[in-house]
């Protein structure tokens, strides 16, 4: 544990270095960006020359800069890595210019990191991106996709070749204009709407740590690898990420390296028009090791020597600041908003060239730089070939824990595991399904190796612990108890890099209903970018009472049936709840959301986890021929109301189906004959129930059925009393069905 | 300009005290809470016996605990103070056990800084809670809201009688599980919803600096009060608090005075178990003033002097840290997560009594802590006079100005205010409804003296920058467009904030429509909370283009549909975007989405202001006696195509009617006969087309009708392509109109 090196501030104090400033606001036109003469050595000294327009030192603490130069091996001549940068840059000049649409700015800057990353110090296989013990990358900055294009194209992966960079944010491509994991091989996660990422990266980085705590051996490390991550301003001022780095602290995650792209401009401007806190010093209240390198724009080795103290550093996370300029190498754009978002336009395309001495076509890597490059295919099959005969040692002599692993990496569920979801009679004592899920991720944890999850700060409601692990914790690692504090929007997010980490890892994550507002931005990446994360959202209705309309959902079933390849489920009693949660586990591709109750509800006759899987069935039915007077449908804890009212109409000679339609989307899947013998298109008296808003409904029932629902606020009352008042009751649901047949 | 009462770093060092620390995790029942006889002085020195559990010292820094105790007036006498403070534990404590729901630990922990605030720092008018000039309050911890109440009604506010008390949490009281300003007069904004408090306060201390900057003068400051809140740790935890507070410091809102409850529990145990970044420290990176109340629980000089400090640091907001122990008087439950959100139970209330030697039945204040509280409604209405007294002599000597502020306080809006609203004609050159936004709020601003907004750093992509006004900043708060960075969630509650502060601020905020979703929660908020802030919202479909599916919004349009008293709008042209403001700004009491293109669109015969108005309308139709035979409903960049459409299917010789469905509310406000008008029954071949879900347009167009939308996401490619692949064309109107006709 290298905690001697973690900078203190008082240390930081003592050692506060002066960094040059040149106050004057001047318009980017004026900078003296140096021009360097392509193939001669840069020296890292010149980039001082670079006018920054900074703020007054009012609330900025220097730190320590990185100068441990000395103690590095020099790994390749410095004028091969300045072409080799440069390669980069103009890969992304080129792209960009050539769809006339991207964001050139950061690449240009941040292609020594992105140099140094994937060609000096992280293990990969560009010919196999999923082998399981790589190191991730993550560019939080996701705008600057072109980067890891870039670089992917020159490790040597597959998906992105010449033609996939000319395809650049073009229809059917491999580039799209945000890294997107579903369409690149080599991409871990998709990122772009900013602050995602490295919360993505703290899932990653959570995932390998927990996983080497259980399965590695003293004389076997199987599970060995680093999370690297590029975040940018705007990740910066993004809430999520200090939700999740706040995390990531706590949890001590050391192999967790996060770049801050120290650019001081945002799409408005000068960072210092919003965003002058003192980033460096809030990483340390949070706990992270931070390190400062001033030189990003050529300073290779401060950057290395950056990289080798955040890999001494084994209790803490690593928050490298590199200070670069954006746009690097563009006489008239660099170190200016313009050169953020847009293409730089023929003529400083030009300027660029000749500014950086590169004398190219577009899309031209030197023959030098390839063949540099050109050593990591190799090198990555022989680090898989080196794992895999670890793994088959590991396996000889730890069987038991090598299946449950393989099971994890493979995503491979374990034969039978659904046979562990309990089941229930109408016999069985009414619960709140909030309590019966609780049932099933204990009954699941006993059978998939790959469960891990927790609620932000709402356990003891939410109903989530696993009863015979302890907590995901800095020194308990190997627990699966994530306790994310009250921070929703991170916990989607890490959950989302959990589940991208491994396909054989099932994470959960859980909160209010009503809270997934905190965390939709990050349920719709899961959504999008095929992360199997289990939404466990309990207190789903005004059945919640008391705590009121701040607390009670009504739009938000609707919500999330409204997004793509998401599963929203509403479970009506304990076999529905199985059923939901074997949906959730056979769904790795597309999430799911549970919408839960707190109040209890009776075990009805009828329900079934098949039903469920089906998405929309039929519970009860008194009449024949598919030709029921009315149908009345129901959800969750409304079943119930259906199921009563049903009761009262039969009584009253009609022939009443009753239909529970736990999820729409199931349903939606199912063939037109299904769907028909539960909806017959003939019976247009159709009755919805739902204790929530009525939007959407009018597919189900059709013009001439009926909605009842809430399409307004809730209010704080005990339960039952609200029900009343907002006439979500049986007599409701009758007297509509008596309008209709 | 106090910065020399500023706490820097290296002072903090120099200073470092250390606290008593009781490192033991002895279980709760253990602790010994100090035994009080409930009349006699409490000295401060008692509270050090209460053992806290702290994490080692690891990642906390000590700050200064303020101890300028030598300087305070004394106002009361000590042992009333305790006996109104513990009034105020016991209101909340019986009020709690009464509904047997809520949560009684904060207000049993913050009783003594709440009694301070409430009667001896802040000023009011009890017995009119808008008065203008009022100190704000804020409890950001809502769930705490047992507090407020029990102050509001010792204060003599008229909303929170005994009888209000006694109807915690039932149906039609004034005292909601939590805080809601549209329920209870005296509470300044709804919270409940973690960190959207503390955010709330910044824009209600962003409103003030801005109309202070604005209309004081020399000889007439008529705008000058505090914003107080309180903030507990899971506020704390929120990304939303960071990003606020962040804007704070970075404005320097120095009368911006936040306690920050530091009691160590939240709902799941502990804060150590995911809660250990160093709190403190983060706050002076975001470049606040951080002072330490070391004992809250009854160091009222302390509280004291920690305000006098805060009020002299002018140029920073607050951060005072008061370490309270929650459920303070609980001898079994107090420094417990069983505290936090529960009814002590009956055995625990009458232990408690004893405790603190209350022998006073349920709800009752004793006569000298009504006495003594007696006299704020007469300071108030003496407040209130001298500040109408010092307006009338404003008014006299500054009646323009004075003329401006009064429909600022009052929110009537300037007298033919919406002639201002530029008109089109079909000749009128297409362009991107996101510039003719920026036409509206550019013309607007020049008649709305409240109109005050701006973006999350994409202001030159949201087009939101007002031409004639700078930038609101530190240094310069009387301009009017506001920088946010890159902080949706935040800048959603901030807006809030500003718009509850004076009913003629009309805030308005922007970002891409994908990213409502970071800041949804926010957002609700204004929809229940009756803040009629106007979110512009552009690059609202795959219109937008390469920047592909992370940015393209799909479900967004529905997923506003479905939430209660929001206004979703999608115009379609100049006029109607001049209509979907001037709906916008009428509606002070209901928040607007505006969804933008960021294509041109061009003006379209038919369109109007009117139209807009009624939600939705016919702009085209060759059919007679209200029978066309085929309806095609669009809205936003469809509407373009729907018209299109209509255009090929006439000269096949069709009926058809042209609908634009700019928002689905206005609409449905209006009458049966003028839906009937637009929609008549009899016609049920009806086309939709919008680039978003499907989800919620079978309520339009029927069980017979057709929609064409996108259920899936979006891709990175040139917009045209996107719709021409995705089928949003012309030609797919068409076939569908056939289908039907």
């Amino acid at each position: 544990m290298a905690s001697s090196s973690s900078l203190t501030l008082s240390q930081a104090i003592l050692s506060r270095s002066t960094i040059p400033r040149h106050g004057s606001a001047q318009p980017a036109t004026t900078l003296s960006v140096p021009s360097f003469s392509g193939l001669k050595s840069t020296s890292s000294s010149a980039a001082t020359s670079v006018s920054r327009r900074r703020s007054p030192a009012v609330n900025r603490l220097p730190i320590r800069a990185s100068a441990a130069v000395e103690t590095l091996e020099k790994t390749t001549e410095t004028e091969l890595i300045d072409k080799s940068v440069n390669a980069i840059r103009f890969l992304a000049i080129d792209a960009v210019e050539k769809a006339n649409s991207g964001h050139p700015g950061l690449p240009m800057g941040c292609a020594p990191m992105g140099h140094i990353l994937y060609d000096e110090v992280m293990k990969y296989n560009p010919k196999n991106p999923y082998w399981f013990n790589r190191d991730r990358f993550v560019l939080s900055a996701g705008h600057g996709c072109m980067l890891q294009y870039a670089l992917l194209h020159l490790a040597g992966y597959d998906a992105v070749k010449e033609e996939d960079l000319k395809g650049f944010r073009q229809w059917g491509s491999k580039t799209p204009g945000h890294p997107e994991n579903f369409e690149t091989p080599g991409v871990e996660v998709t990122t772009g709407p900013l602050g995602q990422g490295i919360c993505n990266a703290v899932g990653l980085a959570l995932a390998e740590k927990h996983l080497a705590a259980r399965y590695n051996k003293p004389d076997s490390e199987i599970v060995d690898h680093y999370t690297y991550c590029i975040v940018g301003d705007g990740c910066q001022m993004e809430g999520i990420s200090n939700e999740a780095c706040s995390l990531a602290g706590h949890w001590g995650l050391g192999k967790l390296i996060a770049f801050y792209d120290d650019n001081h401009i945002s799409i408005d401007g000068d960072t210092e028009i919003a965003f002058t806190e003192n980033v460096d010093l809030r990483f340390e209240a949070l706990g992270w090791h931070v390190i400062w390198v001033k030189n990003g724009n050529n300073g290779y080795d401060e950057i290395r020597a950056a990289i080798k103290e955040a890999k001494a550093v084994t209790d803490k996370p690593t928050l490298i600041k590199v200070t670069t300029t954006i746009g690097f190498g563009s006489p008239n754009k660099a170190n200016s908003y313009s050169v953020h978002g847009s293409a730089l336009g023929a003529k400083e395309v030009e300027a660029t060239r000749k500014n950086l001495g590169w004398p190219y076509e577009p899309f031209h890597v030197p023959e030098d730089v390839k063949k540099h490059w050109s050593r990591h295919v190799a090198e990555g099959a022989s680090f898989e070939a080196e794992w895999n005969a670890k793994f088959a040692e590991y396996e000889k002599k730890y069987p038991e824990e090598a299946a449950e692993f393989k099971s994890i990496i493979t995503g491979e569920l374990p034969a039978g595991w659904e046979k562990a979801l309990p089941t229930y009679t109408p016999e069985t004592p009414a619960d709140a399904t909030r309590n019966l899920s609780q049932a099933n991720l204990n009954a699941l944890a006993k059978v998939l190796p790959g469960l891990i999850g927790g609620s932000a700060d709402l356990a003891s409601s939410n109903m989530t612990l696993l009863k015979m692990f302890g907590d995901f914790q800095k020194n308990t690692p190997e627990e699966r108890n994530v306790r994310f504090g009250v921070r929703e929007h991170g916990m989607g997010a890490i959950c989302n890099g959990i589940a991208l980490h491994s396909p054989g890892l099932i994470p959960y994550c859980a909160t209010f209903f009503v809270f997934t507002d905190y965390m939709r931005a990050a349920m719709r990446i899961s959504a999008l970018s095929e992360a199997g994360v289990i939404y466990v959202m309990t207190h789903d209705s005004i059945g919640l009472g008391e705590d009121g309309p701040t607390h009670q959902p009504i739009e938000h079933l609707a919500s999330f049936r409204a997004m793509p390849n998401i599963l929203m489920l509403r479970p009506a009693d304990g076999n529905e709840t199985a059923g939901a949660y074997k949906v959730a586990v056979n769904n790795r591709k597309r999430p799911s959301v549970l919408a839960l109750s707190r109040q209890k509800l009776p075990n009805l006759p009828g329900t079934s986890i098949e039903g469920v899987e089906k998405g929309g069935y039929t519970i009860s039915d008194n009449s024949s021929g598919n030709k029921p007077d009315v149908i009345l449908i129901g959800t969750g804890s409304e079943l119930e109301i259906a199921a009563k009212a049903a009761d009262e109409l039969r009584k009253e000679g009609k022939a009443v189906r009753v239909v529970s339609f736990v999820s729409w989307e199931l349903f939606e899947d199912q063939s037109d004959e299904y769907k028909e013998s539960v909806l017959p298109a003939a019976v247009t008296a159709r009755v919805s129930i739902e204790a929530g808003t009525t939007f959407g409904w009018h597919k189900i029932v059709g013009s001439k059925g009926k909605t009842i629902g809430i399409d307004h606020f809730g209010a704080s009352a005990p339960a039952g009393i609200i029900y009343k008042e907002f006439g979500i009751t049986a007599e409701a649901v009758v007297a509509a069905a008596k309008e209709l047949c």
